[in-house]
């Protein structure tokens, strides 16, 4: 057996059935194990960025790390920014890349690069194998590190004389350790606040936006009258119909600040401390009011959930019902965004995985959309621009037998727009919108928001119009069926019709 | 004055007249002082990777630098793979990165990365502003430092607060180092080894393949017996009708040894000693035979054209005339490989610059077109996959009035492929030859290299035409006029029509 053969068969051991991939040459004896291992589902990616935000969406989804396999140094610098976002979504990923020949590498052939350390940047756990004896061993600490609390990158790269060398030795899965529990203080810390009386917030992160957790923190509400919310950028939020409606912390700062206005207490629950996505010029940084207390209920590596419902026991909080929304009807007539938010509401299949990447047009989507169908709302959370096409791709294969519907920005798409491939390739039950309003609309907004009085050569830095960009033709060219909608009639028709149909398809929604 | 008016007035004030660009918010100031300060030529892309891999063109033909303004971190990263390429072919660029303000950055909004640590694996130089003050005198050691010796890649990184901050002081453009000259010895050394009558080969590299040059190590090999070769992969050669017909060091290790096969000597000249591209299991690392001794006429970094010169001198070698290629006719009926570079080789417009990254199909094509109207051929050099495009598309913008013919494998063309909107957006002269066989073919041949014999699943991650890509819908849809040719009469007909017309034209030629 070669080590490409013990890598293949630790990794399955170890629960990693689905390898997001886009090999070249040094990574050949991994592809070559995959004939001779049965059991991985691989996923072509015509561009690496489509691979690790794919393998994000996936983790997001199935509650455990892919693989990927990127080809060795550059290879993995394309992957690097999707990776970030991952690392910021507390994603577990085993993140598998090639490297030259132990023996080859010396020699600075012409991809040779620093692969370690363009790694440690997006990694919590980072280790190149040294021999084929080592790789089953190396990966099974990988997925272990992967998995550890509620997850992270774990880098292994792949000398490709480790994949083929002789003497591979399957190793057995390690034990996986979950989040860290709370110390019984800092839930009776939270407790005290609460009872205070002291205007109060929940603001819940990552782990805490599941289901259980949210109507825990809704329980704690009602019981102490704190307010609850997610933050500003969140991994995956459970919402919809016969749900709490959670809101987020605003993007735009002066929206934050009125949002935040007159807290006295904000108790941290999985999530950090709200900072502006960006600094301005005179425009704080911090936004949680200056007398405001900041408690720490649970650090994001916690396990936030149990901390919540330890909090609601402690507070003796009943349970409370949901607020029930009316289903709104599809908006017809001309599109804005209050009307693309009601079809979105009205429209969204039961149990629809929303990737939400849809920037300036989107930003009333998701306070408008309490009342759709139950469904999982999921962002790009390192900011890293063009990770809401991959992540739908790996969401939906995450996910199998959801809709997963893909709200994107036009300018956005263009990052990696690779990844409708990889949709029409697996026959992956994606919905994408492409917001197409034809410039970087939120950098428009920016300029002025830093104090910037825009002139000729700064707007056409800004506009993506010239040439227009056709998403219908750029869709089929890579197998995506698609059609554009210039009205809300149109879209209504064209959304349901999308969603009832197996398989990925494109609506390009005329919005500017 | 600000700090980013300061930073563009310095780039100018230095000779950079070109910014390649994909702005976040945190490079507003940078776009606004562009309005405020005329005069320097802003290309937008719609990727990062675009945008990097087109200063790389620009300045392997511009012969000074580009500056970048890519946004923070991420940004960075996507843009990596191409800056990796652009060191190895030694081009100056002065990447300019932003970075969240230096008072923000340590609260760790999302998009906070470690930007220098990403830069340091790409860029002879790295420095992050401190404040609004240093920010010209920093631009003005960038420009420097890229245009050290050959050139480098000099990374800024401007964090947003010094370039929205006043107090921004203009800084004069800062003296040039040339590449230093070769020792007088080194001269001699090769001299006496050339004189020995041994078999000998001259190994040409970046700086010695121009014109020039490689006419004068054709006068050494010409009174001395010496063979003249290029390295495997070159940044610039010239070459066509009227010039010497220089050689490369083939890609196939096998071919490689059998090129090299009976060397007794080799002088690098501004080249390093050949090593494969790839390690393979049983086959050597390095090229050259075992008894072959090396020596080193001019480092990488050094003038080897003046190294040349004076050796041709001190052999008192008399000028050659380049041997006359019978001009040939296009190719017609069945395409291939061979047809394809008869087609290339008498359609090739007078002073056309070649952008290839045409990988497997196009390996015999640099050999049967040294009859062509003279021209430049530029490689990607780094094996980063996916420089092809913006290389092609950079080079366009660094020597206008030349036509661009960019000679792309159909999986290289998936990486980057946002690059003919940038061509469309500035009208630029540039022939896309999109050769499309529907798979990865060279990891066909390289899975056969390592040994290892592909199943059902492997051959699957090497064949990207399930579903097809339509590389005419592609440009069309980002403002490209394109059509497919599937015989050499068609193409031979679009060929000359795109090279006659103003502006881009991408040709899907049918080759699998």
């Amino acid at each position: 057996m070669n080590g490409a053969e013990s890598l293949v068969h630790t990794l399955l051991g170890s629960g990693v059935e689905t390898c997001f991939a886009n090999p070249g040459t040094s990574e050949m004896h991994f592809v070559a194990a995959l004939d001779r291992v049965p059991g991985m589902h691989c996923v072509l990616g015509l561009f690496e960025g489509v691979v690790t935000g794919a393998a994000d969406g996936y983790g997001r989804m199935a509650g455990k790390p892919a693989a990927t396999l990127l080809h060795c140094g550059p290879g993995l610098a394309n992957g690097l920014s999707n990776l970030h976002n991952a690392r910021r979504a507390q994603v577990p990923i085993v993140n598998c890349v090639g490297d030259q020949a132990t023996y080859h590498r010396p020699l600075d052939a012409p991809l040779t690069a620093d692969a370690e350390g363009w790694a440690r940047g997006v990694s919590g756990w980072v280790r190149t194998s040294r021999r084929a004896a080592e790789v089953g061993a190396d990966a099974a600490v990988a997925v272990q590190a992967a998995r550890a609390g509620h997850g992270q990158i774990a880098t292994l790269i792949l000398p490709s004389d480790t994949c083929w060398d002789e003497g591979g030795q399957v190793a057995a899965a390690l034990p996986v350790a979950p989040a860290p529990a709370v110390a019984p203080f800092a839930v009776e810390a939270a407790a005290r606040v609460l009872r205070s009386g002291e205007p109060t917030i929940l603001l819940l992160g990552n782990a805490a936006l599941l289901a259980g957790p949210v109507a825990d923190a809704f329980r704690i509400a009602a019981a102490t009258g704190a307010r609850v919310s997610a933050g500003m950028f969140n991994s995956r939020i459970a919402r919809g119909r016969g749900r709490h409606a959670i809101g987020r912390v605003p993007y735009p700062v002066e929206a934050a600040l009125a949002y935040l206005a007159g807290v006295k207490h904000a108790i941290l629950v999985g999530a950090t401390a709200p900072v502006g996505f960006f600094a301005y010029p005179g425009k704080p940084s911090t936004l949680l009011p200056a007398d405001a207390q900041v408690h720490v209920l649970a650090r994001p590596d916690q396990d936030a959930a149990a901390a919540l419902a330890a909090l609601a026991e402690a507070l003796a909080a009943p349970p409370v019902a949901a607020p029930m929304h009316e289903a709104a009807a599809p908006a017809t007539g001309a599109i804005s965004p209050e009307a693309f938010a009601r079809s979105l509401s009205a429209l969204l299949p039961e149990q629809a995985i929303v990737a939400d990447e849809s920037i300036t047009f989107g930003r009333s989507l998701f306070p408008s959309t309490h009342g759709a169908a139950p469904h999982d709302w999921l962002q790009v959370m390192g900011g890293s621009i063009g990770g809401g096409m991959p992540l739908a791709t790996g969401a939906a294969l995450g996910a199998p037998g959801r809709r997963v519907v893909n709200l994107e920005a036009d300018g956005s798409a263009m990052y990696t727009i690779q990844a409708l491939w990889t949709q029409a390739r697996e026959k992956l039950d994606v919905t994408t919108v492409v917001l197409a309003n034809r410039k970087y609309a939120i950098l428009l907004h920016e300029l002025a928001n830093v104090g910037a009085n825009p002139g000729r050569v700064a707007l056409d830095m800004l506009d993506i119009g010239r040439p227009d960009l056709d998403f219908v033709h750029l869709a089929r060219a890579m197998g995506v069926e698609a059609a554009r909608a210039e009205t809300m009639e149109e879209f209504n028709d064209l959304f349901a019709a999308a969603n009832r149909r197996p398989g990925p398809f494109l609506i390009e929604l005329a919005t500017g």
